[in-house]
């Protein structure tokens, strides 16, 4: 099952959680504080963001992945997906009932 | 070798790393804050949680399952298995070593 | 594409990160705080840390681990490679641009 991996500015960071759990994207979204580090324009930046961890479906993973593109602030935005090699099997359930 | 990602609440999260620990079923556990989006009974919920990540190594990997559904709190805890496909070696072998 | 998961004192945790973009060895790096329980020396111990998340590229992948443990203070640092089964193409693109 995949794990999605975005990164989203703090102030717009929950609602793109909401949205996909509201509908029916991920059944559940990890928020985490994080300041990162990155090169833009050639120069070294820092900013504060947060990591979202979004635990979905493989089927849902292309609608998650359309909808963070449409409701996320920036052009070019962190999506990246991981996948679990074992998932305790009433935690798959769970996540399988709550992802359209 | 398998990283666990496990979520609890913030009041039991410490005592799960601890144990995970003493009883060497993990080297190292790593513990963030985290505020988690779920649906949970039909409604979008928010709650405080932490993410623990369990460095552990194959063998040891369904013993540390075990141990968390036993001492976990919630009847369906979040428990994931995430392997890394490279370790540095040193680290690789203090992880071995401090696993049972 | 990998994220390379690193461990490191508070203190040095935002040099590394700086070290690593400055010298193209990740697009990006996202630094988290963490509490770490691990046993040292046969005693449960607790420390806090950061974790870092670094994004980078196969071709840099072993020039980034061999530049991280030239600056890190551990003899012994947490150093894992985590590879994405999928990436944003944009991301991903603006990713490798970005790393040497």
């Amino acid at each position: 099952m995949p794990t999605v991996y975005i990164t989203a500015p703090p102030e717009s960071a929950e609602s793109i959680a909401e949205r996909l759990v509201e509908d029916r994207l991920a059944a559940c979204v990890n928020r985490l504080s994080t300041s990162s580090t990155y090169r833009w324009d050639g120069e070294v930046q820092r900013e504060d963001e947060a990591v979202l961890l979004a635990k979905t479906t493989d089927e849902a993973y292309d609608a998650l992945v359309d909808r963070v593109r449409e409701i996320h602030p920036y052009d070019v935005p962190c999506i990246e997906r991981f996948d679990e090699s074992h998932v305790l099997e009433s935690f798959a359930g769970w996540r399988a009932e709550n992802v359209a």
